[in-house]
């Protein structure tokens, strides 16, 4: 069988120092090399062990001419020590008369790095001089001279090196020195028949397997120890560890040692520096490399290799989950069989530090998404919803789909084609007297119902045949409109104008004075002093404001830049602090974590310090509806014609599709194969609980919700597993997401709990949550790799980085892919901004001229947004069968995958695509 | 003799492309490897070639078998390859019928990288298929299908790729290609007598010195690439290259494999993935390696290494520019000897595109220092010396210095301790009427003797014993003085407080009138409306300023701090931008270069566009002295009792002690050997100069000036120059500073024109010169070694850089040396500070009540200077005595210098301490 235990070499040297002779530790390996640096009193960093081909060889000449124990019964180090030397004796290696002087220096004092050097009083030094003359007079007190105790010492159990060795370790023990009483090497390489602990021997207590002797003449330290740092590389060598354990004899070690020759990776002295530390590799292959790896990466690209699973397309990889069952339910049965047994874990798996990070952060999101968009639904819909309403219904709504949704990961939100829909939908039912709330339930019923529809049929499985160009596409458009609504918000804040013109001298001539109204009316308004006027109360009371001074707001502009811009840069340079030098990880992960709610108390303080009166967010402290004549509950009959319980179906139809689309590309982006997501995913499931809530919220009053993209990355973003480092020098790994419902479900609660924490809410400033969502929309973006490829035209050939798609797809491939991916994104943003911003007010002022007409109004943004839909999915198709080879070549060569597979796949997906292109051709 | 000849290689596959054969070209050489990306069409990043040891030894095979033409007469590819045909029969290694197949098969076309592939004509293919139906019939025909032209196409000439290769580079050509009529391969190593163009086998038109062609029978392609591979990397390697052009047999090649081999790095295959490319190395050691070294890197620091010239400490390296010569005025005469042969490159070496940046950002740092310093002592003297006097001292000064000097990179200043002596001197004579100006003359005149004894007698020469600590020290105290000084005045520009208390809605309370004063005075004043008054025209009338708006000015203290931190982060980040990946290097070297001024200009923009009143640069617009009771020359006679005359001695003396100190600390510093300055420096000229600068100064009553660190540093980094990479992939080295008079010359001119250019000088506002005040601070700290050490306080063991000094002095010896030097820093920074801010204005009030022992205060505040500058010095000495293994062994430690020799410059220098030590103690 294969030995899969754990390894650790260490090196010790023989030393004199002050007459006395002691091993010293000089080296160690647990995967990668330290050393003892002789003066800084330290261990070098962790580094790839640089060994010269010499002493490679001469370590092959060391095993063919020294002793070889294989299995030797070891329990303590002298009787190892009699055994080796013994059996050298037996072989004719060694004069029997040296045997005392070989055992002596071999079980000499180990001196660690991690002891200090011993400072020895005068008495010691006497005693030790002594013991220098006896040396090698008396035989028992030479034997019983033996340095090293059997039990590990307090120093090594103690060591917090420990921590970094797998438990299971065992250690090779290298021992080099130059003796004088020898003439020719003294070799020997033992390996125990079981690991024993021999005391003072290792420097921390791991149980020694392997042993390997090397005691010659002097004047060659340098080679030795060349030859010892051979033997330990070597010893940890994945390989070469398992000839080690399995050999019968010599010759199997001298095998292995060719073996390893044979693979070993050779660097020319001209073009490198042997001085240079080789930092360990990202990625070190785990398994046994062969030469035809080597060949591909530097040969050509060719050569088939059989794909790991690892590898497989995305397409592959969802169509487990998306896959069309045929069955009715089929896939919502599956996901809930999917989901059900992660349940549990899906509450304690939420129990870390981490979690407590992202719930503050993710809520603070939230929360500015409620209250923003809340402003914006109470002015479209004259407060039918409100700020209150939109902070219910989020808590309500999240909550829910928290605790039973498919992806738990996932935000849920309001958005914006939502809103321009109930806005539209307002100003129809206004116009036409039909009761809004009543028309919003039913839309709202039959959403739920369409959304049934396409859970039970598994419509969701058509979302496995979407290309890297939509997500992408999708992605980046959101992440943008994230990034310049944070923009367009903090210039929105422009009712605090900066005073331009102000000059300091003419401070006396700008005045805001309240003026009485002109015509003397009868009450009693002529006996106030209008001038004790405040703003407000002079508005009130009919005033005007007169002077140059009162438009403008002294400082609040600027502040709100420094405000937004600083958070946004803080947490920005916050989350970087994770890859500095300063201070130890976990501090550091822990800073990076918690970036975004250190900028926000950061930027709050000095807020509070100014006391400047920069807009803060204000929510609502009490629970009623936001319009005084609704309740919380929508009666579905009596206000409006029947006919229109049937007719709401087409407007649904609408919703659905906005709804369908939302909330599955988000999912895609969020089972994304680079989130490495272990607890899979529920497609239908979450458009069930969606469908549901849709229902709910009708009823209710409040606003619909689906997932939100941004939010829901970012919220992923915050819950980013590493592996700690085991052996030094190992790259932490990205290990996955901590995928939990707690997290979610305590937003969402503190979301609801908002009401009561005003208090405490209102002294966040809006410019700073601003910078936040800059922060999130930036970030969101840079995981992207349609991002990527766009900053490639900016750089010059020669600058790009290493792209694995770069090493297979021409450069000119490359730009005209993002090219045409730029271009879909440029017209999807006129039609989202400036088509919109035209043909909505448009619609709106025909609603107005012909009322009559107006029912036709919401068809034609039902066709607007059905063309706007279908045209993303068409052009999708068509780029896709256009592009395909780039896209999955492109897809399959950031998976590392080679190219022949990709023919098959290709074929594979080719198919499906023309099924749907069938299907909505 | 040592062939001194670059190299580059070629590497070309045969490939079978439409039934046709051509040479393509894979894989190519300067320096490290770049091959042809087959997918992507393009040349992969330069890395360090890895190669298999498997590869080598197949490489050594094929030498051995193969065929070796040395010295072949060479002038056509078709003629050399009939003769290693004819070679490979006579040999017996060819049957005599497949001559004219691997003739045909050798003089294919060569497809290079940047040929497009060929897309051919129906026509063509027509050819070609004939061409192939009758490949092997016609020996005449196939003699005429040599497909490659003898000379080289306009595709080679124009190629960009012959810019990164030398002149005078030779080529090797590698040929690997499989080829179905071979049983055995067919190997051939050719030098050919003289380098020779052969037409379309290069991509270059570089001629081609050596052939080595590898044809074997088909299924081997991987191994025979790597085989080419590893040829082609021999052949760029120092060390067998010397052996291929001086091998006269078969056995000196194998003998250079072979020591080749033993020079090889070896990494282990389990530590490293081949997969990875290597980057190239900062540096590569350009001469042969020895095994010494290797050793050293992962052994023991020890071994005694030869110490190049290079590698010697500083003490040594400025004792040939500062050793006594015991001669009159010996120094000066050296000083004088070494510049003035440089003296028209000095000129010359400035007419390069970055000087223009230099000039401009250090133009822009001298007029604020002159602003700040004129302002500060207009104050200090009633305006007897004030703005105008500074600039046009600074620039009378800078010119002379920067004309004459012995160091023209130095730029000259108003400093601190000056400007206080200034201040103490003013305060003197007025207390004791005596002639300010008159008495500061003769100070000067006895200052500027006292320059010219210490020149005659070489004192300068005592300079060379400042050790790291001392010169650490003192430019981090100046560099902290420069930034807390930048931010200071950024604090106090309070004169636009923030109305912190602002309510938006009281806006109608926020005013400031003019009131008149209270008692009815008999002017007309009573007739004026006092309300339509500016705020001075107020203050001037005597009327009083009532209201809450009267001390804030709105938006002026944020829009300060946004100028402020903005141009300081845009400068840095702009700094950084040359490491970014973006854009071609000249275009991102122009911008770093530029960086300051691209700040300035951006933050000037800006605060045009917001037109806010923030305070800007005035400078002076007419030359005539500050205060109009003097004129541009002071007489030395008439106006003081004849002793002050002598006794201003006593005065003379501090102010050269403080000259002295600042000029020559400043002096090493801007010398450091890290520079790299080549033109050599001039101690003794440069105070000879600022001597004769003190007298001129005195007599026209401008301000005294000295060499000014920060500044100097910051003219000498914006300066640098790096060199252009050759080879592809090898990094640019630090060549040196652009050493030249004209940048300096040109500040100073425009200095002294900028009276001219008051128009747009007006409209930079102050808050961004101080952000780049601030910059020169933070970066003239970044080049410090004490720096460093600082920050890995705050580092964990594991993540500290690796620094030449961690690997040989133990951690806490360095840190306890940095403890050392922060605290002596934080005592002279109190020194600098608290206690003179204490002590001073207690000495003036005492000068206050005893204004009889005023005389008194000038003596104490010359033996404060004293005792402060002497115990720096004394300090020095006692720590360089104390820890002088320490500072020796990090300061040879920083220049790669091993611990033996630090024993006998400790000792030489002890010495020489010694006698400064007996000196002053």
């Amino acid at each position: 069988g294969n030995h899969e235990v754990s390894k650790m070499d260490m090196m010790d040297t023989l030393q004199h120092e002050g007459g006395e002779l002691e091993w010293k530790e000089s080296a160690r390996w647990v995967k990668f090399e330290e050393k003892v640096e002789e003066g800084g009193e330290r261990w070098s960093k962790p580094h790839v062990s640089t060994l010269t081909l010499h002493s490679l060889f001469e370590l092959r000449t060391c095993l063919q001419t020294g002793s070889i124990l294989l299995d030797l019964e070891g329990y303590s180090l002298p009787q190892i020590v009699d055994e080796i030397v013994d059996r050298h004796i037996a072989d004719g290696l060694l004069a029997p008369d040296l045997k005392e002087k070989i055992s002596y220096v071999l079980l000499r004092k180990h001196r660690h790095q991690t002891k200090k050097p011993i400072h020895r009083s005068l008495a010691d030094i006497g005693k030790s001089s002594n013991a220098a003359s006896s040396l090698f007079t008396d035989q028992t007190q030479s034997r019983s001279m033996n340095d090293i105790s059997d039990t590990p010492s307090t120093d090594q159990l103690k060591n917090k090196f420990m921590k970094k060795i797998p438990r299971d370790a065992e250690a090779s023990n290298v021992l080099i020195g130059e003796v004088d009483f020898l003439e020719k090497p003294f070799v020997s390489f033992v390996r125990l028949s079981q690991a024993t602990t021999l005391g003072g021997l290792t420097e921390v207590p791991v149980p020694t397997r392997f042993l390997f002797i090397l005691l010659g003449p002097p004047g060659k330290t340098k080679s030795y120890n060349e030859i010892g740092r051979a033997i330990a590389t070597l010893m940890v060598d994945d390989l070469f560890s398992d000839v080690a354990y399995k050999a019968r004899d010599r010759d199997d070690l001298i095998a292995g040692v060719d073996e390893f020759l044979d693979e070993v990776i050779v660097l020319p002295p001209g073009e490198w520096d042997p001085k240079i530390r080789i930092e360990p590799p990202k990625k070190v292959p785990s398994s046994v490399l062969n030469l035809n790896e080597l060949g591909q990466m530097n040969g050509s690209a060719g050569g088939a290799a059989g794909g790991e699973d690892e590898d497989l397309p995305a397409q592959h990889e969802l169509g487990e989950e998306l896959k069309f069952t045929g069955r009715f339910c089929g896939g919502l049965w599956l996901d809930i069989k999917r989901k059900l047994p992660w349940y549990c874990s899906d509450i304690y798996d939420g129990f870390h530090i981490q979690s407590i990070s992202a719930v503050l952060f993710i809520y603070l999101g939230c929360i500015t998404n409620a209250i923003t968009f809340g402003g914006l639904l109470g002015d479209a819909t004259d407060n039918y919803q409100g700020v209150m309403e939109s902070f219910l219904g989020t808590a309500l709504a999240g909550t829910v789909f928290c605790l039973f949704g498919g992806q738990p990961l996932i935000i849920l939100s309001s958005t914006g084609p939502i809103l321009i829909f109930e806005k539209l939908l307002y100003e129809f039912s206004k116009n036409n007297s039909i009761d809004y709330m009543e028309l919003r339930l039913w839309i709202g019923l039959h959403a739920c119902f369409q959304c049934f529809v396409l859970v039970l049929s598994d419509a969701s499985y058509i979302i496995k045949y979407m290309t890297r160009f939509t997500e992408e596409g999708f992605s980046s458009l959101i992440s943008f409109i994230f990034i310049s609504d944070a923009i367009k918000k903090m210039v929105a804040l422009k009712y605090y104008p900066i005073n331009r013109g102000f000059k300091p001298d003419y401070i006396t001539s700008y005045k805001c004075e309240c003026i009485a109204p002109d015509q003397g009316e009868s009450f009693n308004l002529t006996d106030m002093d209008w001038t004790q006027l405040s703003k407000k109360e002079c508005e009130k009371y009919g005033g005007a404001l007169v002077g140059n001074a009162c438009k403008y707001v002294p400082d609040l502009a600027l502040m709100s830049f420094i405000l937004f811009f600083g958070t946004y840069s803080m947490t920005v340079s916050l989350k970087k602090f994770k890859f500095s030098r300063y201070f130890p990880t976990k501090l550091r992960s822990l800073i990076s974590d918690f970036a975004i709610i250190i900028s926000i108390l950061i930027f709050c303080g000095l807020d509070c310090l100014l006391e400047l009166e920069t807009p803060k967010l204000h929510v609502p402290t009490e629970i009623k509806p936001t319009r005084s004549d609704r309740g919380w509950l929508v009666m579905p009959f009596g206000k409006n014609p029947w006919w229109w319980y049937v007719a709401s179906f087409i407007p649904a139809l609408l919703v659905t599709i906005l709804i369908f689309m939302d909330q599955q590309i988000s999912a895609v982006i969020v089972n994304r194969k680079e989130n490495k997501l272990k607890k899979g995913c529920g497609y239908h499931l979450d458009l069930f609980w969606v469908g549901i809530l849709m229902a709910v919220c009708s009823f209710m009053g409040l606003p619909w919700y689906v997932a939100a993209t941004v939010i829901s990355i970012a919220h992923i973003d915050s819950l980013k597993m590493e592996s700690e480092t085991s052996a030094p020098g190992e790259q932490p790994q990205f290990l996955g997401v901590r995928e939990q419902r707690l997290t979610g479900i305590l937003v969402f609660v503190l979301t609801g709990l908002s009401v009561f924490l005003a208090p405490i809410l209102q002294y966040i400033p809006m410019p700073v949550l601003y910078g936040v969502f800059l922060y999130m929309g930036v970030a969101s973006l840079s995981g992207i790799q349609f991002w990527e490829r766009i900053k490639l035209y900016l750089m010059p050939l020669k600058h790009q980085p290493d792209f694995s798609f770069l090493r297979h797809v021409p450069l000119r491939r490359v730009h005209l892919f993002t090219l045409v991916q730029i271009v879909c994104l440029a017209v999807l943003w006129i039609l989202k901004s400036t088509f919109l911003a035209i043909i909505f007010p448009v619609m709106v002022s025909v609603l107005h001229c012909f009322t009559f007409y107006s029912s036709c109004t919401l068809f034609y943004s039902i066709l607007f947004y059905s063309i706007l839909f279908y045209s993303i999915l068409f052009y999708s198709i068509l780029f896709y069968l256009r592009f395909k080879k780039n896209v999955l070549t492109i897809t399959l060569a950031l998976r590392n995958k080679n190219i022949p597979s990709v023919k098959t796949s290709c074929c594979k997906n080719h198919k499906g695509t023309e099924r749907i292109f069938s299907n909505y051709n």
